[in-house]
């Protein structure tokens, strides 16, 4: 069913209007840096501006009847309040002190839409779970290619931007997020930004990438060794620890259960072997248009997690000088359980 | 002058709170998925969560007394709160309707930080200036190897796809902003998505790319015919006007001038030909963290340009079904004058 329609019928309120680049993109299935779309009871207009009128009319779902022009914020609202619209559903959590004295110079009552989008977003369609497949698919592709031509002396840098492009040759539009590419003890830094490090035998490589096919994400990490090194032991040690906390969480999450539980899942686990506070952030976060999204799999996560759900289970553990080590999947919930769409190996590797 | 200081100075209130990721990072020079920034008269505070925690030590300005772990805005709040804050400047453009209940809920009197924010960040510091001519060196760099490659049965994402990955190879973190690449009469939808069209001999081609270094963007567009064929003395008419008008704007827009001024330049000339109706879109906007900041150069800018300004000076003109026409470099202005960053000739190209 077309999302516009889903979205609206839940709402109560006249009329919604959404402006936010990513719940835009679910109502249209159109990419642009500015547009509007305004919707009540008998029709859906999408505004924007001219450099994507044409655009827009070309791909637009059929359900639009009209592209229309508009320079701003302003001109849309003049065009609701001309339609007797009182009561305006609009996602709270995006809409701005500016726009919010907009709004409330037009005396209109607002509803917050956010709460439907993001329940609506967060179940998958065989349509939006097809993409995220591909997206899926991509970056595997270009990280077994990228491990086929690792080599003693390429940077951090030099590593991202191999990966990025080969994700980009197999069809993807964009990575899904800044690429890590971490090398040695570099890879102890959750979120390290690739820089000119060279890799050099026997250090330890944290890969955490993806990338966006039609709009929807993928993410991944993977961590090895490159060749035989000292502190190998260790290493495999702890790899295997976080192996099995993501096999863990892989095999027992389950429909019904609360992120809470989720993450759990792993943590528990982690702390059975005196690790857990080595394992600094969440278990997971909901995938689809935005790289973080709804559900949260995570010691605050409240909601139950149901079938449609796409999500990322990604245990990990660091030791600051040291090393880290992260362990990735996108997964899907079908059939009450966790499935995985990634298919690359996670045993401890040593290339 | 660190940048913190410099915006806190301006900025009547006894505390500002920073959130947003680019203004964010304008003051810390670190980037991060999550963090704000505290400062009142004594003390500056990024918090942030786990994950960024070692990172932000590792890299922040030594203006920052502390890197603090907080979970949310929230618990930033407290302890502001505890500070005894009463004034608090924050962007309003940036503030949702559900921080501003947070904000509410502790009585903060309210005070809109952004127009500092915007000034300060419009005049680019030396520093500055030398990453976004890193950003236009490595765009150029790229533009040149991609155009020695170019042949016929590349698609639109094959060349995308070359652009990015020679510009991440050559020093670049990210694109600046989704890669254009248009074949044929692709060139006449201004922001046209690459897809699977091939480049044939005598089509005329559109690229608009960029990227960022050191966090600051670059922005570039060319357009050419890949070879002789039809429609050419056409083609060659309207590009030679285009050119006209960016070599007019280059030579006549200067500090001092509104941004309205410095887009009628072009457009008045655009106009003398008969072509004005054409030209869709503004004449150019300010570059820098972001791909699109202040001042705007269209007919709404109202604002005076002055120098240490960078923005983009881009005429394009457009024929639905047949071809559009756009070149653009980035400039700055020094001593009165927009001095472009590129080198790459703009001069009507046929392959």
């Amino acid at each position: 069913m077309d999302n516009t329609r889903k979205i609206f019928r839940e709402i109560k309120a006249d009329a919604m209007l959404t402006e936010s680049s990513d719940l835009r993109f679910y109502l249209t299935g159109f990419k642009s840096s500015f547009g509007i779309v305004y919707t009540d009871a008998q029709e859906s207009i999408f505004f924007t501006d001219p450099r994507y009128a044409e655009g827009a009319k070309a791909t637009l779902k059929d359900s639009f009847i009209a592209v229309e022009i508009a320079k701003d914020l302003s001109t849309v609202l003049d065009y609701v309040k001309s339609k007797k619209i009182r009561r305006l559903a609009v996602p709270f959590e995006r809409v701005t002190l500016p726009q919010a004295a907009e709004f409330k110079a037009r005396r209109f009552k607002l509803t917050d839409s956010m709460p439907v989008f993001t329940r609506a977003m967060a179940i998958k369609s065989e349509n939006e779970i097809s993409l995220i497949s591909k997206a899926c698919e991509v970056a595997e592709k270009a990280y077994a290619e990228v491990l086929a031509e690792l080599k003693e002396g390429l940077t951090e840098n030099d590593v991202a931007a191999m990966l990025e492009y080969y994700m980009r040759r197999a069809g993807a539009e964009d990575r899904s997020f800044e690429t890590i590419v971490a090398f040695g003890k570099n890879t102890s830094v959750p979120h390290h930004a690739p820089g000119e490090t060279k890799l050099v035998k026997g250090m330890p490589v944290l890969f955490d990438f993806g990338c966006k096919c039609g709009g929807y994400c993928s993410d991944m990490t993977r961590t090895f060794l490159f060749g035989r090194g000292d502190g190998q032991a260790e290493f495999a040690e702890m790899y295997n620890r976080v192996y099995d906390a993501h096999m863990l969480a892989a095999e027992k999450i389950a429909s019904g259960m609360s992120g809470k539980e989720a993450d759990a899942v792993a943590r528990d686990y982690l702390k059975e072997c005196g690790i857990d506070k080595f394992f600094t952030h969440s278990l997971g976060h909901g995938i689809g248009i935005n790289i973080h999204e709804f559900p949260t799999l995570s010691p605050n996560g409240k909601d139950a997690l149901s079938d449609g759900m796409v999500f990322s289970i990604e245990p990990g553990v660091y030791f600051e000088g040291k090393f880290g080590i992260r362990i990735e999947d996108s997964f899907m919930l079908r059939g009450g359980r966790a499935e995985s769409f990634m298919k690359t190996d996670k045993k401890l590797t040593i290339l």
